[in-house]
């Protein structure tokens, strides 16, 4: 019967990821994607809360760290673009020839964002003034008036953030949450005397990233990108990347270090204690939508969502079972409901009239981490029967069920960051041994599709090159934590600590 | 030193309102003109949190009444428009022939919204294949999927809303909150089996509007809008308009009655009980950040804002007072703030070594409701010190303090209703006698700024014309509380109970 009804509902095996992605997403209702432009899916109801219960906690995070949020305008004027494309221009250079940026003439041509912007150009029949486009991130419009607001080392640090709308004109396959072409989008925004503060918000910002991967129950790589694949016009970008069930790896948190090149490029000064006027040090830090992708990928199985309760829409469904449902029985659930509503928990009572075979499936595939069924029998029992997403039975006595729920909710988030762990360290295989010969590196055996290689290295970036060339894989940048003992490197054979992953990124 | 305080922060006086309002908005740190887009500004935030809370009462009263959050594209393509401008177009055709207008064939040239949306054409140096504008409102993004969800008799009713960006290619002079090019925008968008269910959800709009102006302590007027002012697309329009201290109106809230006009555009339709297909009748409902607008214009006063405790981001400002701040004093503030945080009253302590007058200043001005002060003798005797925003202070005393503070937040908020009904009141008059004579209508006296005018008024579309030339002034439409007993019509001198205003609107 079981089977009957996923077969009905048309999930495919999560074995088969990359199908059953796609279509898990509409079958549990968290997005449409018959809007008719590629990559700007509908946000339906129930995708749409546990976004925003994303957004609750990263909100929580921000007050606890004393950050502000604004809101910036949509739209950006093309001419305030001129200043980061310089600034872009100037760092790529820079990298390109080793040398310091500041010593470089600009190159006016470099495009930067330019090409991946959608314009707006025109108002009614109008043809407006200066172009403007819509942000694809917020650098630009908030650092123009940061320029405004800092004037002293009273005015230090600003910390800012906000959640909006961005957009990219993507030319790639577009996929729900993990590449869409309107992105709901979190990034904050630091502003610091010096490189030093910047530096703590970076740690500042690495153990919030963890904590909100921890209500997600999502394990994660740390690495520091290596320079090539550095946001422009950071000094250094720390990405968090999630290892999807199909082995690539998804980038769901970066925050950079910006020191002051965007200060100087915006003119953001402030005049310290001594009165002497100084450019400021940045930070930013940013994650998306991709955070609830990682979440469906990663928990999900074959009979749909598995939701964490922290963001679940309803961390328990209430289910009046009987062949008709009673007046009694409805009392009772409602009883329960309200108990658990006023101690915080996201309940609902599911009183339709069909099979309770059905009911179980529709909940089974929104991922809702309790169901709790009420029959006639145990209401003389002051009981109730729950099932767990994750699996098991229990009887609950209705004597301090609020606290036996939040056991549960409780064990069930432990069992998905156990699970997720499992899944993390299976997904991981050192490389296989390889050998550096005539410019080429052969690896002895073949590199497998769904795996992430670790490798020890350091090489340059033309090791670099060889490396990801060889593999076809890409190099996720430094991990926070190195080898105990040093190790020899893939490509110069020279002992180091350093470790680092290969992976078929998104 | 109070006065050299306002002036030395430059608030004009509040009689001076069009100086006042655009000064206070930014005086109060609400938002931030400066960005350089016109109509578009920055969120500080303050005023952000202000509108979040408006949003979060909106959101309540949408749960309450079953309606779901939903999150829609921003970017509309062309094509979609093409059925709205359809229409428009034989609505309007009809209103002007006063014919069925179904019985019409379609004016292909008619714009609709053409003229007032930010277009895209343009993704990166591509043109795009079908042009793209910014939403102005939703209706065609969202009735496009509508007509793939509704099936059934069972998919109905559907109550939706979002909360989102919306924009409009504004050429008319621009105003906080007021008027904006990008507008924070909440609307809901319901469909039903047939009228008369559209109508129960009209009735239920409008005691949700009610609900949500009195926690905002907004006396209104509620009127159904003249015909030519009716949205385009609607059977009819309601709406709900504050009178601003100018005397000008403020539309803050309007809901629509569709009939199955859409419907048949959009080919949204149902499968009844009997297996007959029906189109289905639909609602709108929508409100924007010119409720916030209508907040600072008609609470504040010449010392700054008074915000209602509902939306107040800090409801109580603690102020340590002492020449130099003692631990003690600050311990039994941090004591203070815990119990009120711990109850849900929005609370900060101000221990910032500034002057205790500078202190007042700041915090009148941002129209916290409550300033607690606390010195080194209030400890002692286990009392505070409150001053009320709306005037008056008094000393509570630390023993069921909650209770204390939630009655002054309640005599506040009542104050601030009783003064702007006051206020509203006096801005309406009865319009002066007039006569009609040779065609045209002449007032005995002088038609004023800054008044409301009521005037019993049952004239047809021609009076009204007549009415708004000679007054220059607006109809705001037909009240729903009529006279009680009957009176002459301006224009025509039937008798009638039908009670209208005339004003200037924004």
């Amino acid at each position: 019967m079981k089977d009957q009804g996923k077969a009905k509902r048309g999930i495919p095996s999560k074995s088969e990821f990359n199908s059953w992605y796609p279509a898990i997403v509409e079958i549990a209702d968290l997005v449409d994607k018959r809007y008719p432009i590629k990559g700007m899916d509908v946000w339906k109801p129930y995708g749409w809360k546990a976004m925003s219960l994303i957004d609750s906690i990263t909100r929580l995070q921000m007050d606890l760290t004393d950050h502000n949020e604004y809101r910036f305008p949509l739209l950006v004027p093309e001419d305030l673009l001129e200043k980061e494309n310089r600034l872009v221009a100037k760092l790529k250079s820079a990298r390109d020839l080793d040398v310091d940026p500041s010593e470089l003439r600009l190159d006016e041509e470099d495009a930067g964002f330019k090409n991946e912007v959608y314009w707006v150009k025109h108002g009614g029949e109008n043809k407006l003034d200066i172009p403007m486009f819509l942000r694809p991130t917020s650098e630009t419009p908030m650092y123009n008036m940061f320029s405004l607001w800092v004037r002293s080392h009273a005015d230090l640090p600003l910390k800012t953030y906000q959640i909006v709308n961005t957009f990219r004109y993507e030319t790639k396959q577009t996929r729900s949450f993990i590449r869409v072409r309107e992105i709901h989008f979190f990034e904050a925004h630091t502003v610091h005397k010096n490189e030093e503060n910047a530096t703590l918000q970076i740690k500042e910002d690495a153990q919030i990233v963890q904590k909100i991967l921890n209500e997600l129950c999502l394990p994660n790589i740390i690495s520091k990108r290596p320079l090539w694949d550095t946001f422009p016009g950071a000094w250094y970008t720390t990405a968090a990347d999630v290892i999807m069930p199909n082995g690539r790896t998804l980038q769901v948190a970066t925050y950079h270090h910006y020191r002051d090149q965007w200060a100087k490029s915006f003119d953001i000064s402030y005049e310290d204690e001594n009165g002497n006027n100084n450019f400021c040090h940045q930070t930013t830090f940013g994650m998306s939508e991709r955070l609830l992708g990682a979440v469906v990928a990663v928990h999900g199985d074959d009979s749909g969502l598995i939701l964490p309760p922290s963001i679940s829409p309803i961390q328990v469904v209430i289910m009046p079972i009987a062949t008709h449902i009673s007046e009694e029985v409805l009392i009772y659930s409602q009883k329960i409901k309200e108990e658990l509503h006023s101690n915080g928990i996201r309940t609902k009572i599911d009183n339709r009239d069909i099979r309770p075979g059905n009911k179980h499936y529709h909940w089974e595939i929104k991922g809702v981490p309790i169901r709790l069924e009420i029959g006639p029998k145990d209401i003389s029992k002051n009981q109730c029967i729950v099932s767990l997403r994750t699996g098991g039975k229990e009887i609950l006595l209705l004597e301090d069920l609020t606290t036996s729920i939040n056991t549960c909710l409780e064990s069930i988030s432990n069992v998905l960051r156990v699970r997720a762990n499992t899944l993390h360290n299976n997904m991981i295989s050192m490389a296989p041994k390889s050998i550096v010969n005539d410019g080429k590196l052969i690896f002895q055996e073949e590199i497998k599709d769904g795996i992430v290689y670790e490798i020890p290295f350091e090489g340059n970036d033309a090791d670099a090159e060889l490396l990801e060339k060889s593999s076809g894989l890409s190099l996720l940048g430094e991990c926070e934590q190195p080898y105990e003992e040093p190790m020899s490197c893939i490509i110069t054979g020279k002992m180091t600590t350093k470790k680092q992953y290969l992976a078929r990124m998104y």
